[in-house]
C-alpha cells in the first residue's frame, strides 16, 4: 500500500478531479458534485420535517435542503466529511440553495483535498527538499540522528507536506507549516551568523520542529479545524511529546542538549499568557520566538493586504485578532 | 546496591547524624559538625585574601570565614553541597561568626538530608501508603495499570517521599508533595461524590499525578532549588512527559482516555499566566484545578499563621507573593 | 394575609395553570394564554402604527402583533409583567408569529411563576429544610443567633427559597441560590475537617451567607434580570448589608467575630478584579473562596455539558463567558 | 465629660507638652520626654538578654535598649501607645541610641497627638467650620437629615476633624481626610454648574461622604496604621455601613435616593481592580470618581515636591507607586 | 477667495439647502436630493451586475439600489463624498430602498456639511470666540505668542471650529472639539485656584491645545472617520507636530517651557495604554488629564442618557465601549 | 573650531588621561585622579557637617568624604559633572574610602569620556562607516535626500556616533546605538528579501532612525542618565520631531511617505503599553518591531552570559527587567 494511501486522500494524482465549484453554481443548473459537508441539521417547518445543509468547497459555500429520506441522508456522513450530491440550483430569499436529491459519502479516492481546502503557491514536494536540505547542515550528530528519525517516520512527513501553519489567522492553507518553517529556519540562519553565543545547530533545529505539534492539531478533513489533541494538549506540548518520544530511541542523546531543545519548542510563543509553559530562557529561545513571530505577522499582513486591496481603498476591514486596521497601500500608478 | 544507594543519601538509617545545629552555636564554642554550603565567596582584607561562607541546616545559617588554604578549601565543594567543618565560634559585628580551621565535602553516608531541611510532620512511608492505598480504589483498568506501572519504579518513588510540594510557598517540605497530593485527592473524591457528570476514576488519577513533574523539577540537596529540568520545561511538562512514557509502555491504552489525563495535568494551574499550556477543558479538570488552589492556599495561610502568631501580634507581615498581610486571629484566652 | 401572597406570586397552589406553551404553538392555532412580557415596541410600517411585542415561558420565546388600540394595549403592562392574550398563531418570514386581539396585564394569582422560569430539580422546601438542618450544627452562640434571625425573617425566607444563584451563568435557575449555597456548604465542611485551624462554625455561616445579597440583586418577575440595587450595589455589597442590620439587632455580638464574617462574604470573589472590594485574609476566606469558584464553575459545566451534548457532538459551542469549548465527552456505547 | 475626653485624647488643651523631639537628641543628653513606641523586641547578647525598642514622634525616629527589668519594660506598653522614658543619648555604630532606664506608660491626658504625627497646616476647627457650612447649602430633605445626623454624632466628628486622608501616599495628615473632602467638594461643585444632567445635591452629598469609611480604616495612636476594620471591609464598605445605618434611622428615605447616594460611595474609586464593588454607573458617581483622583494625585504630586525640591535636584526619587520620577522644576531665580 | 472656500465647504451661508432627510423617506416618494455616499458595492443578481449604495445625511441611512449605467455610476464618486440623486422610493424586503435613476458627485457650493452630521448646540463662532477669549488671559509671554500663531493660522482655525471632540464616544459632533477644549479649560482653571504649585498659564495652554491634533486626525467629509493621518500618527502626535512646528518660529522660546507644555499633550491620556507614549510627571500634566477624563466621560454619559431616557426605561442599553449599563434616571413627575 | 570641541569633549585624542582606575585603590594609597561625580550629600556628625561622595569611573565606584571647605566643595561641581581629586585611601566600615582634600571641576580638553564610560568593541568611526554605507543603497529620492540631511547635520552626527542604545538593558554603551541601528538594518534586509510586498526603501530607513530620538533622550555626561527630554517627551516622541524637521526642509516629499515613515519610528515598540502612541499597520512597522525587539533581547541576553558566566555557574541572577533567570550554559570542556 502506498504511503498516501495510509493517510487517506490520494495525493499523488494532481489531476483535479472537480468540475464544478461553489462560485459557479447559477440557479437552474444540474449539479452531480462533490462537497465538504460543513455543517447539517434536522428542521420542522409546518409540521414537516427537512434536513438543512451547509456544503462546501476551496471556492465558497452554499445552503442545501433536503426533503426525502432525511434520517438515512442524516446518517449518511459526519460534518467535515466529503459527500457526493445529486440535484439542482434553486433560489431561496434571492439566494442560490442547492436542492439535494441524492446525497452519499465520497470515497477516499474519488476526492483530492486540493479542491476544498486553499493551499500554499509553491509545490508541497519542492518545500519539502528545502526542509530535508536544511537538516543536511546540521552538524552535531545527536540533532542530525533526531531529524533523520523524523525523515525516517514516512506517515509524519507526509502529514507535514500538507499540515498547515495556523487555522485561521497566518498560514491557514495547505503546506503553510513548510512555508513557515522553512522562513523561521531563514531567519534563524540570520541571526545565528549575528549573534556569536549562539549554537546555530541547535537554534536552527529548534526552528525546524518548534510547530510540529501542528501536525496532531489540526485536522484538514474537508476544512481546517482544531482535533482534540489540538485543543486538549495544545501544539506546543504536542510537539513536545513527539521530539520526547523520538529522543528515547536514541541512545546517549545528552540531557542537557535534550532540555535545551525541548525548551526551544516549549517556549517559542514567548510568554505564559501565549500559552508557552515557560519563557524563553537561552539566547536560542529568545531569537527563534522573534524569527516566528515575525514571520507569522508578516504573512498575515501580507495576506490580509493580498486579498483586500482594491483600488481606491487605502485600508483593511477591522482585523479583530489584533484590533486594528491595516493599511493596504495608496493605489498603483497606471 | 540498595535502592537508597542509588538515588544518593541515606535514607535508611533515620537515626540523626548531626548533634549539633546552628540555632545553637553559642560564642566560644568548639564545632565539629556537618553543614549544607549555601554561598561561597573569595574576598581581600588590606591585601590578605580569605573565603567567606555561608554555613546551614535545617535550624538556620551562620557566616564563616577560612584564612588558610584558601584555594583548596574554596575547591572542595560546590554551593548546595554537605561539608564537614571544624573550628570555633567567634563574634563579628556583634553576631556569632564561625572560624573554620578544616573543611571537606561530605560522604554520602555521613548525613542525613531531615537534618538540612524542613520536612513534614507524618512519616513519609506512612503517607506513601495511604497513596498507594488510593490506588487500590481505582477500578479502571488501564488507569490502574498506569498507576501500578509508577508503584513498579521504585527509584521514581523514593524520589516521590522526599519531594517538596513548593519551593518556597506552599509545602515547601521533605514529603510535602505527597501530602498536597492526598489532600487534593480528598477533596476530588468529595467533588466525584456531589457532581454526577465527573468521571471519579480520572479525576482520582489526575490528582494522584497532577503535580508528579514536581519530582524532576526540584533539587533537594541541602536546600530546595529549580532544576535545569524544572527551569527550562517546567513541573508541568515534566510531568506531562513522565506521564505520556508510561502509556506507551501500556499496549492498548485508549487515546482518548490518554488524552483526557494529561488534560489533567496540563490545565490544572487554571490559567495560561500561570504556566499551564491549556485551560480547563473537561468537568473533572475544572474541578482538578480548584482542589489544587484551595489546598495549596490553605497550607501556605496555615504555614504563616503557625510560624508568625505570638501574642499580641494579630496580622502577619507582608506577604510578597500574593499582596496582602494575613489575619493571625485575637489571642488565645488564657 | 399568608406570606406567598405578601411576595406578590402564589407559592403554594403548585398545580401549573398554563396548558399551552411557546414551543407548543403551530400555525394556525388559537391561543388563549398566560405570557411574561419580554420586549414591546410601538413601530409604524406604511403609515401605520402597531405594537410589536416579545413573549415568552420557560418553554421559549415567540413575536406577536398587535394593530388595533395600540395605545391602550401599550400601556397596558410593563416589560417583565406577566399578560394574557388572545389571538392565533401566523408565519411572518416563515416564522410562527402571533397576531393578539386582546391583551391584559394578568392578575397576581392566575399565574404561577414556576411557569416562566427555569427551576431547580429538587422541591424548594426539601432544599430549604437542609438550609436549615445546617443551621441546626452551628454551635457558637452569637452566629447561630444571627442565623435563626434570618430564619425568622419569613419574607426573605421566601424569597431565598426561589432566589436563582446567577443571571445568567451557573444556577441561573429558581432555587439555584438554595443549591448553590449547600454546595458550598458541603465543600467547606469537608475543608474544616482537613485543615486544622479553620474555625468551623465561622466558615459554614460564612458558606450560608455568603450570596445572600442575591435575594435583592436579582429580579425572577418572569425572567432573571437585575435590580436597580443589584447594579448600584453589587450583590456582595447587598449581602454585607443584609448581614449588618441583623446583628446591629444582636445585643453583645463580638465586634471581631463580626468583621470576621463579614470578611468571608466581602472576599468571596476572591479578587478585586471579580468585584470582591477586599481579598482574603483569613484562612476561612481563601477556603470559602475556592469552594465557590468550584461549585460555580463545576454547575456551568454540568448545564452546558447536560443541554448541548447530543450524538456525534464532542466539544460545545464557543463559550463566550470563560473564552473556550467545553469538552462534552465521547458518545456512550449503546 | 466632655467630648474631647471621650475620645481620649486632651484635644482641648494646644499648648505643646513635648519640649524635646527626636531630631535634638545628640549625644551626651539626659532625656525625660514622652515619645510613641513603634517597636519592641526582646533579644540576647552573649547570654544576656536586652529589650530593643524604637521610639518615634512627628520629627522623626530613635533606637532604644533597656537592659534592666526588661520584662516588666516588655509588658508596660503595646506598639503604637505613648510612653515616657528618663534615660541619655550615647552612640552605637556611629548613630545616637538612647540608652532607657525607665519606661512607663503616658496617661492620655500628658500627651497631645499632634506632638507625634503630621498634620494639616489649617486648624482642625477651620476646616470642620467649612465642612459645615458645606452642609447648609443642601437643600434636598432626606440628603440633609442624613449630613445633620452625622454633625449630630459628635464622637463620629470628633474623629472626622482629626482623620488622615490616607496612609501613604496622599492626605497623610491628621485633618487630611477633611481637608481632601473639601476640595472634592469644590471640584463637584464646579462640574455640578457644568453638567445640566447633575444632581447637585446628590452629588455634593456623595463628595462630602465618599471617604467617611477611613475614619474607622486608619488607626491613629501613635503613627498611621490600619484598623483590622480597614483591612477586613476596607474603607469603602466601612463608609456604607456607616451611610446605611444613618440612612435606616430616617423614616420616608427614598430608595432610590438610598441606592443612588450609597453607589456614590461604593463606586468612586472607579474600577474594580481600585477595590469600587462597582464602577460608576450614574453621571455623578463619575464626576465624583475624577474629581477623586484629580485631588489625590495633586496632593500627592505637591507633597512630593514640596519635601524634594532642593536646588539643582530637578526630578524627585524614583515613586514606587506610581512608577515614575515626578517633576520638582527649575530652580527659582534669586 | 474667502476662507471658507478654502477648506472646501461652504461655511458661511447657514440656510438649509436641503429640504428632504432620510427619516422622511416615505415609499412612493419621488426624490431630488443631496446625500453622503457611505458605501458603494458591485453585485451581480441572476447574471445582473448592479450598484448597491448606502446614502446617509444627518438623520439617517437607507439603502439604494442602481441597474443602468453602473460603471460610470460607480466611478462617479467615492466614498464619504456628497452626491445629489434623482429616483424613488421602492420597498425591498419591507425596508424603504431608493431606487435611483441619476447620480451625480454634489459640488462643493452645493452642499452644507451641518446637514450631513450633528453639530454642536452653541454656534461654532461664539464657541471659537471664547476660545479666543482664553487665550487673552495668558500673561507669559512665549505662551501667548505661540497662542496667537494658532489663531493666525486661518485655516487651522477654520478646521478648529467645526472639528469633532471624539469619532463615537465623547463630543462626537461639529464644534465638539472646541465644546471639550472650553470645559476642559474651565475645570483646570478651578484647579490653577486650588493648588499653588501649579503654573497657571502653562495648565491653560495646555488644556487649550491639548486635543489640536484631532484636527488632522479626523475627516468630517460627509461623516466623521479617521484620516490616515490619525490612524498612522494618533491625534496625540499630530498635535505635537502641530505645536512643535509653530514653536520652532517663535525665536528664543525657553527649551524647557517647550518640553513642559508637549509633555502636557504627550501625557494627557494619563497612560501607555491609552496611546500616551509618556505618563504624567508634572503636576499641570495629572491635572490636565483628569480634567480631560472628566469631561469626555460626563459628556458621553450625557449624551447616553439624552438619546435612550424614555419613560419607563432606568437604564440604558450595554455599552460596550466602558463594559458597563448607564442609568438613566427616574422618570419625571408629571 | 573642531567638531569635536564643539560638543564638549575631546575626542579626538584617544590617549587614556586616566592612569588609576577605582578597581586599583588599595587602602593607602596617595591619589590625584579624575573622576566623575555621581552623588553629592552634605551631612552632620556629632555636631561637624562634612560633604559624602561617590565617586566613579568606567571600573566601578567609590565613597569619599570631605571635612574641610565644605560649602566650597560642594559648590564646585554638580552631579555628572567631572571632578580631579587629590586625597589618599583609608577603609571605613572594611571599605575602601577616599578622604578627599582637594576637589575641583575637571576641564572639558582634561579628561576623556571613554574612560568613564563603557563603550562599544568596535570603532565608533567604523560603526559610522556602515551606517553611511547602508545610506548609499538607497533609491528612493525623497528617504535618501533625508537621509542626507542626517548626515550633513554634523553635531548630531558626532552625538549618534557615542549615543548609547539603552540606559541599562541592551546595548549600554557608548557606540550602542549605531550598533544596534545596523543590526536591525541587518535583519530587515534579510526580510526585505523575504516578503515580497515590503518597500524595502522605506523599511531600510526606518530601521536606520527608528532609534535617533535616544541622541536626545540620554546624557552621557559622565554617566548615563535620561535628559529632561528623553522623560517629558521619551524617544519616540524625539526621534519624531527630529525626522519631521527635516522633512519640513524637503520640498516636495509626498506626504503619504512622510506618514509610513513616521509610522515606522512612532510603532516601534510595537504595543502601546511600550510607549509607542500606535501600533504597527503597515507590514514594514510590523517587521521593524520584532527585528528590533530581537536585537534588544539578543544583546541583552549575550551582555548577561558574557559578563555573568563563570565555572560552575549555569544560570544567571535573578533578571528583574524580564523577571526570570538566564541560561548562560555548561562550562567548556577543558
Amino acid at each position: 500500500m502506498s504511503v498516501a494511501k495510509s493517510v487517506g486522500w490520494n495525493i499523488e494524482s494532481m489531476q483535479k478531479m472537480k468540475t464544478l465549484f461553489v462560485k459557479d453554481l447559477k440557479p437552474g443548473l444540474e449539479v452531480t458534485e462533490f462537497f465538504v459537508l460543513r455543517k447539517k441539521e434536522l428542521k420542522e417547518y409546518n409540521g414537516q420535517r427537512f434536513l438543512k445543509l451547509e456544503l462546501g468547497d476551496r471556492s465558497g459555500r452554499i445552503d442545501a435542503v433536503i426533503w426525502d429520506d432525511i434520517d438515512q441522508a442524516h446518517d449518511e456522513a459526519q460534518v467535515g466529511e466529503m459527500v457526493k450530491v445529486k440535484g439542482w440550483v434553486t433560489t431561496y430569499k434571492e439566494l442560490p440553495q442547492l436542492k439535494v436529491d441524492k446525497i452519499r459519502k465520497a470515497k477516499k479516492d474519488e476526492v483530492d483535498l486540493v479542491d476544498f481546502l486553499p493551499q500554499a503557491e509553491r509545490d508541497f514536494n519542492l518545500l519539502y527538499d528545502d526542509f530535508k536540505n536544511v537538516i543536511l547542515t546540521i552538524e552535531n550528530s545527536y540533532l542530525k540522528r533526531l531529524l533523520e528519525l523524523l525523515i525516517e517516520d514516512l506517515s509524519l512527513m507526509e502529514k507535514l507536506k500538507r499540515a498547515p501553519g495556523g487555522k485561521l489567522w497566518h498560514h491557514a492553507r495547505l503546506g503553510g507549516l513548510l512555508e513557515h518553517t522553512l522562513k523561521v529556519v531563514s531567519i534563524c540562519e540570520k541571526a545565528a551568523q549575528m549573534y556569536d553565543l549562539v549554537d546555530r545547530d541547535l537554534l536552527i533545529t529548534g526552528a525546524l520542529v518548534h510547530d510540529i505539534g501542528k501536525i496532531n492539531s489540526y485536522s484538514t478533513d474537508g476544512f481546517f479545524d482544531y482535533t482534540d489533541e489540538g485543543r486538549l494538549l495544545g501544539h506546543i506540548v504536542s510537539g513536545n511529546e513527539l521530539i520526547d518520544r523520538k529522543i528515547q530511541k536514541i541512545s546517549g542523546f545528552p540531557q542537557d542538549l535534550a532540555l535545551r531543545l525541548k525548551h526551544l519548542i516549549l517556549s517559542h510563543q514567548g510568554q505564559l499568557e501565549q500559552a508557552s509553559p515557560v519563557v524563553p530562557q537561552t539566547i536560542e529561545a529568545v531569537i527563534l520566538h522573534y524569527a516566528d513571530e515575525m514571520d507569522a505577522k508578516a504573512d498575515a499582513f501580507s495576506h490580509i493586504i493580498k486579498t483586500q486591496k482594491i483600488k481606491g481603498k487605502k485600508w483593511s476591514d477591522w482585523v479583530h485578532l489584533i484590533n486594528r486596521f491595516i493599511y493596504l497601500g495608496e493605489d498603483e500608478e497606471d
